[in-house]
């Protein structure tokens, strides 16, 4: 079954029943999770993204080593059914401070602090088979789009090609429930790592001249740019081009992007995007389009041990990327989607991104 | 003259205009530039705001104390005049790589690190009795608006009823010029330190059950949201409430909405608006609200210091404030909005907003 497919409140509701069966019949109560460590993540060569092996770990109540996280489990599963039967949606802090107080007659709290809620938060989305966006927890949001599509959040229509100099802010929910896509004309989407660059773009009116939809992650993006990017090509069928800067960190998020991530690997299938493309920038493009050379930034240990270290992950094997990064290891140095303004406000977007996607000069 | 009415392209022409007549003259070239530290700051107790003294200093051409940021300076009028008219908006990073060479015959560059070219910016905001937004600069925006306002954004118009689960997400330059008013209906302005509170008080369409505009500036506010804060204010009268955590944090926060902030002070007219009240949340509330004690959290010794710290600025001087402070010091502990939620999710937005706008339970 694909995540995110069972019923919530069913699966907590199994939960909760399990256990009372345990219990009426005298057993030690137990609730079983995958495990979630690097031990049990593999990247799958067929789909391409980060997945969750099938190792599970038992939380029992009568294990001095487990009773906190096994009550924890339970009252953070409560919780969480007791804000979808409201019709409610939350944020994990409020969920830390719903289920804290102190146990009666003891001195001591349920949880102390939210790095206690939020992991069993995210053990119980792997083990019930859901997603917190199900939950009604929301995620940090972050992010924006502009270009020509057409959503309906929560029964409001939102042209994206009317949304002045903000574009459309993505909400931390975009599940299908939630979110619809009414009508959408773009070819591609360009997901731009800075928002500076974003509202560069934006001023252009770039996605008009490209017939695109522009994206910005604002940094690392937050779950629900991800998962929109996910619908944007699964649903759409939209090519995803990934604009970063020429550096470690720039990379990583791009492999976030495609790949998914370790920590939320049991979502890579609804996170991940295998097919997304690297349109820069690389350390190859300072010759390729005459960027001079004052505006590149020498790497410092960081970068150095960083870049050896992705020559091994199994997802930067393409020779591409192997090129790309011994390349920025030779030259030693890296560069920021600003350093393009050296060449004229207007370069990266009359210049450098048509040459670049026209050509399709890419990186896989 | 008010900050802010300057032609800026005026401005720079005649700053331009004025070294050749020094250089024609064969005199030491000098650009006059107000004092931006503390010792020529005061609080304005007129206008209760934090305002600039009017101190001047001299930065000239033949002081070799001086001659690198005399250079900068001159180049980042140079770069502004140009941005301007090519009437394209670009960001603070690309000005300082639009600024960024090697000087021809020499291993010298013009700037190395931004935190060069951010200061000379803010040195000719000041000089020229201009605005970042007006010299086509983009500051870092974040933050959101809902409820019944329609603003029109570079000739889109954007109902604020009508953003779905998002809001409108205020633009880095709201300046009258780019964002006008078209319509609004709303009773108050309720600024919100943390958009997951916004996010939940948007689902509960707050601002339609009490009017109000709803609007979070997601911790610290950018530069955006304080100036429309400050219009929303000045041009439609609303009244502006502010709603922060109960720690010195959250305090600081409504002080410089409302006062403005020594860094920015020759921006405090348009930035701060000394209005706002702040409804809370307070340590006082603990007792009045019954809010369970297990989630108030201790405070440390950082902010036992900057609690005394307060109690000595001159905004905090008022005796509710003086009254709030002591008392949060002598129970010692602080509180996060997400402490309502031990109450019951929908308790802030059902309980303790209405009771405290509706007896006008505000710290000045």
């Amino acid at each position: 079954m694909k995540r995110g497919q069972a019923n919530p409140v069913e699966s907590l509701n199994k939960l909760g029943k399990d256990i009372v069966k345990q219990l009426d019949e005298l057993k030690n109560p137990d609730v079983i999770l995958p495990v979630r460590t690097l031990s049990n993540i593999y990247f799958d060569d067929k789909s391409k993204i980060i997945q969750l092996g099938d190792k599970i770990s038992h939380r029992t109540y009568l294990n001095v080593a487990h009773t906190r996280k096994f009550m924890q489990t339970l009252l953070v599963a409560a919780e969480c059914k007791k804000i979808i039967e409201q019709n409610v949606t939350t944020s994990i802090r409020d969920l830390y401070y719903a289920v804290k107080h102190t146990i009666p007659g003891t001195q001591e709290n349920t949880v102390e602090e939210q790095s206690e809620s939020d992991p069993v938060l995210e053990d119980l989305e792997a083990a019930l088979n859901t997603l917190r966006e199900q939950l009604h927890l929301q995620a940090d949001r972050k992010g924006h789009v502009a270009g020509p599509i057409v959503v309906n959040d929560v029964g409001d229509d939102i042209d994206a090609t009317r949304m002045g100099s903000s574009g459309w802010a993505i909400p931390s929910n975009v599940e299908p429930e939630t979110v619809k896509f009414k009508s959408c004309s773009a070819d591609y989407v360009l997901v731009i790592e800075k928002d500076a660059v974003w509202q560069r773009l934006n001023e252009d009116k770039f996605w008009r001249k490209q017939n695109c939809l522009i994206l910005t992650s604002k940094g690392q993006p937050a779950r629900g740019a991800r998962r929109l990017i996910n619908r944007l090509h699964t649903e759409l069928k939209l090519p995803i081009y990934v604009l970063t800067d020429g550096d470690v960190w720039g990379y990583y998020i791009y492999s976030v992007i495609k790949q998914g991530s370790i920590n939320l690997s049991f979502l890579s299938d609804r996170l991940g995007m295998p097919e997304a493309k690297f349109i820069g920038l690389t350390t190859q493009d300072v010759k390729k389009f005459g960027i001079p050379g004052n505006v590149t930034i020498k790497l410092n240990q960081g970068d150095v041990k960083r870049a050896n270290e992705m020559l091994n992950y199994v997802w930067f094997k393409p020779k591409e990327w192997q090129q790309e990064i011994n390349h920025m290891l030779k030259v030693g140095y890296k560069l920021e989607l600003e350093a393009l303004s050296a060449k004229g406000i207007k370069f990266i977007s009359e210049s450098y991104l048509p040459q670049k996607i026209g050509e399709k000069d890419f990186l896989p």
